[in-house]
């Protein structure tokens, strides 16, 4: 694997490679010094088109705990700002030598576009409404880790699938591993074809809701609200949120989950984001040894051998 | 020591460690590599919530020359823009396995609540009108480096006391190591009780000026000058500021104390600032070995060894 | 050498030494891990006062690749914000025990204040309409690479010569290694006066294409379009454009350059940014090893051994 530009392109074994070595990086982050030299003399850019803390920050912990150099790209104090094209600012930042480009655009198919133009690696933090292949393997990462297995699970997800790159990224992720996907949605934010989404829909969350291993709630756009294909808020979370009423039905084995940040109160109840369940601040953690994965994957020496710092 | 979030928590044993520690990392900035591996493999995340050159910058010079990774986290580029809670943004921050929050928030009390919401420890780097422990403690080492002794020494805080966190947690520390301390503002600008504070209060800064070892200036912020509890910039000034012709009346072996930035013309004359009694800059270098110190008690190996990088 | 305030205070040999020490850098450059030790334990400031991608991530790269540690320090989360003075932010910067500061400023002559106010190594990135010494070695090495050296070539500086701080350091660089310099732009576009200027000047790039070995491009600001002096853009491109037409009048052998960020399709057509002789990217690669030159000049333990990271 060099980039890692939609979750689609990799098949089970692959997904299932990466998890397990995310798995030996997380046996690294319970180490003392909590890092390998792995990625030593590396240049990883963080080049965030579009505000982030968590993937960002994320990104940036795994690069150092792989050891290699970290430059944040911030859009407002680049050269786009100067009316630079996306193309000269990527071919710029590439011909500084670095290995990796680390992402998020607020445009579909941005970072594919940025691939055309540079050497170096690039991973897909985010590209609009269509891929962010990183949170679906922190997701994928977190229900093995306590299921023991991704085959046969039925998972749901629950929200506004139209703009939603992380219901695209993990339907793709979770079938491929073999769950058994459903989303749940307003038909108005539902995209306006699922050809080739390895799906079943249902209209309302109470008909599947004990039924569920994992009850995956995404998060409502502000911007979304007020919009005419929109419910009211109180309408939305009446009937897609995960209430603390609805969340009673909900299997006592089954997992509470959302990519953050979480709207309390509109997709999610604040108790129910709080609940034994919710596995949320676990979808997090994920986050460090399965991006560490991904960058090792992208530009590191071939087999982890798991020697310390 | 795990968390600073106040300088009151600190005795005057421990204040006296925390300084003599200091002492020792300020013998590391001497060396030709002025860097010590006491916190390789720690993370601390510098989250401020409200801009700062000097504190920020000094956190982060302070954590590297510990060998530490330091993570910027800055609000505007986080996720509190979409609306999420503190607590949230805490808590995913803490889930990423880190080792310290130095933490800068508007509201007084921010960092002992995030000191709820995390494993990690806390360092409050000023907290709305509250607290600046880590000012106190570079203050007070200024102190001691130029008089060997903190106790008995007469000084003066002088300014807007009511709205200054410096005040507040300096006269704390100072008062605990043994000072005489005298608070000289417009009654205005007092805080309504004083119950608790170890201090003095003068209406006039001629009162008690030739008797000062040390004239601690407090800045005066903008968004004060205007308020109607506020007098005139010029008649500030005249009662209040220190001006060449009051300095001259301070004793020649006295202090001249400024947090910064300073308002030159405002509560300290340009001249003055430069008077060779001024040690603000001494002030500034007090930071790094201070704030090394801090970190390495909140999360440091024990014992300080002073081994080199 | 300490301080590089302006590109003409170093002489030919001078010159070469340094486009001789960057040639060292880059052949780290090429190493598996390409860093060397050189500043280990040195402390680098990057005080852009002006937004900047390439320059301020070129530093940044160049000194991580010495083993320097870098802090940023942003102008918007400065104090400077506060009202403090440039002087006093320097001071502050510098009382932390710093060893370079780069500076970009707006104001022409800025660095040079610095200069005054600190112990610590300035490096001018760029100071208003002055001077950026730093692209004017990597232009001058970037040429040297391409025809083995510099001197006897004629190079032409073309576009709003006025208000160009690449231009005034470029002619003034290739003059000292011994090229034939043009300026080529409207009369409204030069300096009022050219005394010390070591050019000549020409009216229509037209006059001078087919001699020519290098044609440098300069970007055209985008607050100068608009200006009463600057003609419309289909003027400006027509007259001084380097255009598809045009760059067919080039010679085989030349060399295209341009500082970046490009306004293609004014100053230069996107064709001819895309030319065979294009060299724009070999610009940006040879920043890294010019800067690691220059920053281990600033403050670097003498001669450069080549030892590995």
């Amino acid at each position: 694997m060099r980039d890692l530009l939609s979750i689609d392109e990799l098949d089970a074994t692959e997904l299932t490679n990466l998890l397990d070595l995310a798995e030996n990086f997380a046996a690294v982050q319970k180490r003392d010094v909590p890092k390998v030299p792995a990625l030593r003399g590396k240049t990883i850019v963080l080049a965030f088109f579009e505000d982030s803390t968590r993937t960002r920050t994320s990104f940036d912990l795994a690069a150092r705990r792989l050891s290699a150099d970290v430059v944040n790209f911030s859009a407002s104090a680049s050269s786009l700002t100067k009316g630079e094209s996306l193309r000269d600012t990527v071919e710029t930042i590439s011909a500084m030598g670095i290995d990796a480009i680390v992402v998020r655009h607020r445009s579909s198919g941005a970072p594919h576009q940025v691939a055309k133009w540079t050497e170096a690696a690039v991973i897909n933090a985010g590209d609009g409404w269509h891929q962010h292949p990183t949170q679906a393997l922190l997701d994928s990462y977190t229900i093995r880790e306590h299921f023991g297995d991704i085959g046969g699970k039925h998972i749901a997800l629950c929200g506004d699938i139209a703009h939603s790159r992380v219901a695209r990224s993990n339907a793709q992720a979770f079938a491929t591993l073999g769950a058994q996907v459903t989303l749940v949605a307003p038909r108005t934010l539902l995209p306006s074809s699922l050809d080739g989404w390895p799906v079943q829909v249902a209209d309302r969350l109470d008909d599947i809701i004990g039924d569920l291993d994992v009850a995956y709630m995404l998060r409502i756009q502000n911007e979304r609200i007020g919009d005419a294909r929109f419910p009211s808020v109180r309408e939305y979370r009446t009937l897609y949120g995960l209430t603390v009423e609805r969340a009673k039905r909900l299997r006592p084995d089954a997992l509470i989950m959302h990519p953050g940040p979480m709207n309390r109160g509109v997709e999610i109840d604040p108790e129910v984001a709080d609940d034994p369940r919710s596995v949320v601040l676990d979808q997090v953690s994920a986050g460090i040894p399965v991006r560490m994965a991904v960058l090792f994957s992208a530009v590191g020496p071939g087999q982890f051998e798991g020697e310390a710092a």
